[in-house]
């Protein structure tokens, strides 16, 4: 038996209201030898006064030492072992553009490219084509028709975008079709299993009929297809925890992860702020709320540790608009670290805040990544952030007599 | 291979001692923001010195954000996953009125009910009929004669008793037989799996036989079987760790969990000096000594924060008497926490200090949840615990050449 079959036996419901407040990447590492990091820079009033208050601890997104994608992230901090659970290239690729994937679909990312007179590629990213000209390309694709499949075709950015074939009997295990290199035309699509072969077919269906709507095309002519795989089989939040779940966030990519767990996407703030007005306007009809804020993982990405900082503050700022609402347990954490320093993800553990009536509080005196080396939450796997939720919302019975 | 395989193969043997003492649910919370567990509060010197000499860690008695019964709380304290070995309710409620079980035994629970003239329940407890009228009824089915199958009844409380039943061929896997509702008389016993159907005859064998003999009674004239369960396989403490483990408890429930795992029951102590007594006594005799302090956790249950406070103190004061005994390796520690607060066990961490002669020492100096965190042995799961004793006793050899 493991931890999620557990939760599963000893969950119970009580009304109580359950927030977790992710800023993105937001750990960090100071620039220089004995200094801050970016959270420890940023003044942060609210977080601090949430620490002294609450329970802190220093989580592991993953496993230490791995530095985490936004899907195995965010898995994690949803408490589903990212080492289990794994999201396939095509299925993140459709997800992030916030296409609903369905159990009967099969997603593939997709580049186009450049072919020659004789079918060999002389690009592998069509001249890494402008999303402007590259977008209604993918739009026309849409007019592929195939016999007992439905087809969709979304533009992602330059020479990417993404397909995905639903329908009965589409396995996801084929191999990519892009030959890694030039002078060569693209692979055929071949099925790695029986249960794929049917997808095969149709994937070279669809690359004939595509290569045919862009013949009048100087530079995206041709394509590859990687990537293959199904939808993600993921039990949801209602099953596992009981909880009536609502995602609130600004990007495609995480309004998708989250509805891989079955949350709720709650309307299309475009602000942290108005983020928080949504929170504020569905809070009596959900018992678990998932509000992400992605600047602090923009900043760190660009390698920009003031513009970082600044962006924790702003998210520090909106804490008391949450804390008003009461909730019964508010934890405040980031799926993983992106250090301006390193300017991308990165594999440091990540620290967090819980803050309930019956939490056990701790030393700590404000919210940071050295403060939460010694808290009551201990150093611990993201996978064990939902129970110790579910345990202080009195979401979970006692095991055994 | 699991920890457990590891231990069986590196296990040796070296003439040391080691005590386990156990303050059930001694960990805590504190009543007011700011304020201190009851443990914090509490006076203790000679917990506290231990701190300073030894030691400390904050433990999770099964996962984080699980709260343990006394079965899985005390399974895992022994170094027994309590996901892994599974303890079922009847045999736990066997357990816990001091009923030694064996391998060929199945336990149930059984509450009497009240049967109309027609045979439907009109009451599922038997009017909440009192110990000391439902304990005579218990003993009287003690008449029951089923051929092939030895037969134990055991009085536990108001219309609770326990059934054991005996013999070769009795799977554990039999259906409740209470129908959990009134006005329809109860289920026959009905096996889930072949292994089990001599025993779901055997139930209802007995239940008809009981029926006569309580056919005189105006209230407890029926009753109902739950949670069926075959005797658990454990290994022994000698097996596992080559230990000769002696368990010291006043308490039913852990001298039969101690059993369990093949430690023998020491004496009857009725206090926890006397309990002391018994582990001088038996001091020369034995490798391992588990003993146990229960009223930590009954205060806590009580909601009594101050007389909890007072208990922590009596168990303080024993300290030296222990020490004076020089066990190679002393653990104190709990097997859950009961906060006062919630009055009932929680899924609050368990601080634990272990002293040996080659332990290294860390900065705590005290005895508490709070400084635990801080500790040598970190934030770590409770089937880690025993390992630890082995090792610091020099009972583990180098793993690997």
């Amino acid at each position: 038996m493991d931890t999620q079959e557990l939760i599963r036996q000893l969950k119970q419901s009580n009304g109580s209201k359950i927030v977790l407040l992710v800023a993105d990447g937001i750990g960090g590492l100071p620039l220089t030898p004995g200094g801050k990091t970016e959270l420890e820079t940023a003044a942060t009033p609210n977080l601090d006064d949430l620490a002294r208050r609450g329970v802190s601890g220093s989580m592991y997104p993953i496993r230490p030492g791995i530095t985490p994608g936004s899907g195995p992230g965010h898995l994690g901090l949803f408490g589903y072992d990212p080492l289990k659970y794994v999201i396939g290239r095509g299925a993140l690729e459709a997800t992030g553009v916030g296409f609903k994937l369905g159990p009967n679909d099969v997603a593939i990312r997709c580049n186009f490219c450049t072919l020659d007179a004789a079918g060999n590629i002389t690009d592998r990213r069509a001249g890494r084509i402008a999303s402007a000209e590259s977008a209604p390309l993918a739009i026309r694709l849409r007019k592929v028709k195939i016999s007992g499949v439905e087809v969709f075709v979304e533009p992602v950015q330059e020479h990417r975008f993404c397909v995905v074939f639903r329908g009965e009997g589409l396995g996801g295990n084929v191999a990519d079709t892009d030959p890694q290199k030039t002078g060569v035309p693209p692979l055929p699509a071949v099925a790695a299993d029986k249960e794929s072969q049917w997808t095969a077919e149709v994937a070279n269906q669809f690359v004939a009929q595509a290569q045919e709507l862009l013949a009048d095309q100087p530079k995206a002519n041709g394509l590859t297809m990687r990537g293959f795989s199904a939808a993600p089989r993921l039990p949801s939040y209602q099953e596992v925890y009981g909880l009536k779940a609502a995602a609130i966030a600004v990007y495609p990519m995480y309004k998708g992860l989250a509805q891989l767990v079955g949350m709720e996407v709650m309307g299309k703030p475009g602000s942290l702020s108005e983020e928080i007005d949504v929170l504020e306007k569905v809070w009596p009809d959900y018992d678990f709320f998932f509000v992400h804020f992605k600047y602090t993982d923009s900043r760190g990405e660009d390698g920009k540790f003031d513009e970082k900082v600044k962006m924790i503050e702003q998210f520090d700022a909106i804490i008391p608009r949450v804390e008003k609402l009461k909730p019964d347990v508010l934890i405040v954490t980031g799926d993983h670290s992106t250090p301006a320093k390193m300017a991308g993800h990165s594999f440091h553990p990540v620290p967090v805040v819980l803050s309930a009536e019956n939490c056990r509080p701790d030393a700590c005196q404000a919210f940071g990544e050295t403060a939460a080396l010694c808290g009551g939450l201990g150093h611990f796997e993201a996978v064990h952030l939902m129970p110790l939720a579910l345990a202080h919302a009195g979401r979970l019975a006692k095991f055994g007599a």
